[in-house]
């Protein structure tokens, strides 16, 4: 069983600690495998940010995702280029401020959050990633939410510690009450077998 | 044209930072494609840490290295675990007081650099990472100095940049004088053409 994430946006957002969090989370604190491979390229060099997440129960042979079974998408330039990669019945996650999704992806269930304007209401637009990821693991129900709490605390310095698990919560919540609004479904996502 | 190197250590000496700065280098700063893949699993959640990076001159379809060109271990562990996937004629880096070579892989070139004593000497031994990098730069010839140097400068937050800049330089110096006295042969590592 073997799950494709990519994370896609711009530099200064925070794309490869958000991918190294969940990782870790997956890895390290619930006892699968996971790798997080991230590219240098043109794209980095015009500011773009992208990382891939694989999930399994076993260890991973091939790191690079082909078609991810969640995409997150902070900038409408990400959007363009990796929506389309989508697998069908996938899961689309998008900064609801910095990405209009004009065409829904082929079955896909389309999530948003406004994580800047939630990490701003928390005194810093940096930990908008935090948020992304809570608010992923909300509505993915991959991960369990306590070995992400600690994935969060293990990877960003301790002077940002409480701020990044507050982000982590706002975005946590904020998936939650989506689910309970009704405006999303909010299945887990299945785990894809990869053949 | 494709190099592959791995570099690995126990959890704390920043495998993961000397992994992106190399890649950072070589795309952002030299124009050319570089991933970083980082495996989080089993022997992360026992204090190992390892990285895999792939340079090349086009864009890179498989992320996994399988025989590393250039090894960098900073652990007997990692010494013991990696030393055997070594491509013949390769280049093998360790940390000289942490790992002891007892078998040098076939028709490898080794390198050893005391990165813990010399970052000591700076006063903060958590740069040894980067005089590691500085050291595999002079020792490889795969990079340009100064696009290491800005990849550096780059990726380490800004009240550390000088700190790392200057483990940079004496890792870089170490090398150069390693190649002077003669102990150690120094042609830089060809780029290796995979298929």
């Amino acid at each position: 069983m073997l799950t494709e994430i990519r994370i896609a946006g711009f530099g200064g957002q925070g794309v490869i600690l958000a991918a190294t969090v969940i990782g870790k989370a997956a890895a390290i604190f619930q006892g699968a495998y996971a790798t997080m491979t991230q590219s240098f390229g043109p794209e980095a060099r015009g500011g773009s940010s992208s990382a891939q997440v694989v999930l399994s129960d076993t260890p991973i042979l091939y790191p690079y995702i082909t078609q991810p079974d969640v995409l997150v998408v902070m900038s409408q330039e990400a959007y363009t280029r990796f929506s389309p990669e989508l697998k069908a019945g996938g899961i689309l996650i998008t900064e609801q401020e910095l990405v209009r999704v004009d065409q829904i992806p082929e079955g896909a269930r389309v999530y948003a959050v406004p994580a800047t304007r939630l990490a701003e209401e928390l005194g810093r637009r940096v930990v908008l990633n935090i948020v992304m990821v809570g608010f992923f693991c909300a509505v993915t129900g991959l991960l369990e939410p306590d070995a992400v709490r600690k994935a969060v605390a293990d990877s960003v310095p301790p002077n940002m510690r409480k701020l990044d698990l507050d982000a982590f919560d706002k975005g946590f919540e904020y998936g939650k009450t989506a689910k309970v609004n009704g405006k999303h479904e909010c299945e887990p996502v299945p785990s894809m077998e990869n053949v």
